[in-house]
């Protein structure tokens, strides 16, 4: 079987029709979810791109494996789902987006060339590469933010795309008056890319998915990784015109949220992506450029699965939608992701499983606390591998792609993010070190911990399913707030960094230093077994020192 | 300068003179101690060999490098003391115990050769290799407990010692009307090892060191590892013979410890090693020997110190005395280590610098609550490195050797024990992952939290110095017990895996992606420095897009 794991970046977990959004109608994704089963409940473990991928490619916590935020390189050796599926023999490449930073600092440490086989893969977080692109190829007076070489650029140059930077000049850019309309400005969010719709970043990499699945044989995992529906917002016709003010739902916002807020969150209203979303004209531009790169993606997928199917591939190949977190787009009065409110922590989650095995549970949804981390667990499981449970943090989900229900499931998830490196860090006179939130979600009471000695944050999702109430100081909840907290507690002081050994080792080699001639504890040797003690009763060879041992002996001479 | 990092494996910190032990003169302890500064509260990070060396080798919690016990492996890419000082300009050698075990499936999964350096050293723990030997040369019917190659066995036999083990049947025997007396039963204790006194194995090691400083140019620091005063308990003459049954102090337990004692305490009190040492015919046996063993290497440790001076070389090397863990000895009707009273985890360390700055502090003592995590950053500081606090987790302890009081220090200490792997674990029905126990102790009270769902814990030294009355279930301490929670809690969160990236890296980058062309939030351009958006202002070169926007455009035809 190959496991094809498809990743929209920025895709929110209710921008979609089969999770009910009201307009928008995305027929690929729902006829995954008719075949699959549909998670509803899933968290990321960081609400920002490269602290939530690593999460997703190690199957560990953000401060398991510690690449806190967007460019924090995954250390050198962090065990990722690609060694873990090459273990059980099946291979694990990339398409598209992982927004990894390789450890070079690291790696230099152990000698490891980029250029080499191992090397590759610790530089692209485990994948060999088909076509890696992180699709953010801006270009300032400091230089490209990413300096690796761009292969979708390459594709354009080859299609005749002018200039270096053709991703920058035409893919996200439109025109007026003959002038560039860059995407950068949510002014020209309802302009069409200045590009043919077929050479867009979301066909492109589709194309090079189908090129994939025709030419690399199985059994292989593919992280098919699309960059869109992220940020510059702007999308090729007809895309563009699909969706028009009407489809803007009112932003999910409440005018008590901007009072007194937490100082957190206040920095964060701050903010100016913040500010921007704040503004309804930028909503009505940007939210129907975010439907319309949905809609593309849904086509896009549309066209993928139906060569699955032509090729007969479809029925062995699992499938997995997913995303490495939300957007606000001004729900919150927050623009973005980079906090813990639905719209930004919660993903949509889409498996489907061809085989029989999976037959009873097609169509249904799942409404279990489920974590991004989980899926290198289910990968691992669905490609015949045992769990090892001491490495991976989540939990395999192929019981409830079976339609079982586990006997004991987990009782809350866990996000984390680190704003160490953004502007909100200084302006709320905090360390580097203490800009760590946390987040606490038992599936009803959301508790949001501060580092830095700030106050928590809680939401009651029962009773303010719009998280409006911020619950953090009601004396009448300090049971709950306690009560999650204990579980933060253990949360912190999980087993995750004893990586070389696992349980089942720990309980083989239990007991068997006495058979390795470790017997420290004896006082006669009667103890033991005698064939542990047999050669110290033996005849003394040679013989170095004086008899009896009561008289203060001469030194060391032999008799 | 030089660095001479001395450590004795199981030393009790009160089993020096200059630490106020009634019999044992320990002159050569007390002399450095008079040219540096002892600290009377250090503890160790946990009270076993493997997981707190790997703590003193990666100046890291337990938790965070996950070895966690003895013969755990340190992961593959782990940083090291070594790393650390040769990024200063400062080899880091070994001559001696580390108790390391190399992560073989890492090392083969990076493609790293272990007759490599790279290789070498990360199978040795970051250092380069004068000398190892972890001292446990046991063989059983299952073979080596140490599957390595013995330098200390090497040695004895080109000294004519026979047979394929002489550390076995000569180092650590006696010998009894012609025959073997193995010195891993207690009653063989007080007999003289069947060795010459200047080939046993502190000896031995110490002529290693000389000749290590002779020949080896600095800067260097030297881990200097004796694996005495570590069982097997025995001793060649004349030390054998050197205390004696009134030099045995009466066993430090109260027979209110044995009254439905904590459950883990109970098993641990039911240990093999528990049970040999609550007999006082065991302990007026061993005690004598190991206080013989300090004794000799006190004496060897003067032998050392006369050759630095001799050659001059005390004037530029910073020499460090510490130990691994303590030794319980019957105190609380326990053997070994393993637990958190103070026998066991607390840790005499002194250090001298020779520097003009540690003048004013010669021969004083330093209280503070201090960690042995603490050296790494202490090496690195005398190194004349910055200590990379989002690596090494101790604090630099240069202040104190100064006579400087920093003005914070921690409020608590933290050590850990993972005790899967022992019998106690299925004994008391707790899972390998569920047998970890947390010690915080902020120098009037100590928590002892275990894993599994037991009750903690709890002393209270300034009432209770002797550790007799566990106040775990007393209502009248639940704040207390609280409060240290609350500690626990904070410890479990501690950024500990952010490896990569500094808190000056992050100050550094932040804000600068817009000079890299990522301008995501802007509406029109005006928020930022036009020189950031000039190039989106140009004529547009090529058009791939129908004009206007509004109307549905025809797909990519350029015009």
């Amino acid at each position: 079987m190959n496991i094809l794991f498809i990743m929209y970046d920025q895709l929110r977990f209710d921008y979609l029709s089969c999770a009910g959004h009201p307009h928008l109608h995305t027929p690929n994704f729902d006829r995954v979810a008719a075949k699959g089963v549909r998670f509803t409940n899933t968290y990321v473990q960081s609400p920002i791109c490269g602290a939530s991928r690593m999460s997703f490619y190690t199957g560990r916590y953000v401060s398991s494996h510690g690449a806190q935020w967007n460019g924090y390189p995954l250390r050198v050796g962090e065990i990722t789902l690609g060694d873990h599926l090459r273990e059980v023999g099946m291979n694990c490449w990339l398409l598209g987006k992982t927004h990894m930073k390789a450890d070079a600092k690291g790696m230099a440490r152990l000698g490891l060339a980029p250029d080499s086989v191992i090397g590759a893969r610790q530089a692209d977080c485990g994948f060999d590469t088909w076509a890696r692109d992180d699709g953010l190829w801006g270009f300032g007076p400091d230089g490209y933010y990413d300096e690796k070489r761009s292969p979708y650029n390459e594709y354009l140059k080859s299609k005749g795309y002018d200039g270096d930077n053709p991703w920058s000049d035409y893919a996200n850019a439109g025109v007026e008056d003959g002038n560039i309309a860059s995407g950068w400005m949510f002014q020209n969010a309802d302009k069409p890319a200045n590009i043919r719709e077929e050479d867009s970043e979301t066909p492109w990499l589709t194309s090079e998915a189908i090129r994939f699945v025709d030419e690399v044989d199985g059994p292989w995992c593919a992280h098919l990784s699309f960059i869109k529906p992220h940020w510059p917002y702007i999308v090729p016709a007809p895309y563009h015109a699909m969706y028009g003010q009407n489809h803007v739902p009112q932003a999910l916002r409440d005018k008590a949220e901007l009072k007194a807020p937490h100082p957190v969150l206040g920095a964060y209203q701050k903010s100016a992506v913040a500010q921007a979303f704040q503004r309804d004209d930028v909503r009505r531009k940007v939210i129907p450029a975010y439907m319309g790169l949905i809609k593309q993606c849904d086509d896009q997928l549309g066209r993928l699965l139906d060569h699955l199917e032509a090729t007969g591939k479809a029925e062995d190949t699992m499938i997995v939608l997913t995303s490495d977190h939300g957007d606000y787009l001004g729900d919150h009065w927050l623009g973005e992701k980079d906090f813990f409110h639905e719209a930004s922590v919660k993903i949509p989650l889409i498996i489907y499983d061809p085989r029989a095995s999976a037959d009873g549970a097609r169509g249904t949804i799942c409404e279990a606390l489920t974590e991004s981390i989980d899926l290198a667990a289910t990968f691992v499981e669905a490609a015949g591998g045992e769990v090892p449970d001491h490495i991976l943090e989540g939990r395999s989900l192929m019981p409830w792609v079976r339609g079982e229900t586990p006997e004991k499931w987990r009782e809350f998830v866990v996000s984390e993010y680190d704003y160490g490196s953004t502007p909100r860090a200084p302006a709320l006179g905090v360390s580097a070190r203490d800009a760590r939130i946390f987040m606490v979600f038992d599936g009803r009471w959301k508790l949001i911990h501060f580092e830095g000695g700030f106050r928590p944050m809680l939401f009651d999702l029962q009773t303010d399913p719009s998280e409006f109430i911020d619950l953090g100081e009601d004396p009448a909840c300090a049971s709950e707030i306690a009560r999650l907290y204990d579980y933060l507690r253990a949360w912190g002081l999980r087993l995750a960094q004893r990586v070389t050994v696992s349980d089942s080792d720990i309980a083989e080699k239990r007991g068997k230093s006495g058979r390795r001639g470790i017997l420290p504890f004896l006082v006669d040797g009667s103890e033991v077994a005698p064939e542990l003690v047999e050669k110290y009763r033996g005849h003394a060879r040679q013989i170095y020192t004086v008899q009896p041992a009561e008289t203060a002996p001469e030194e060391g001479d032999k008799l």
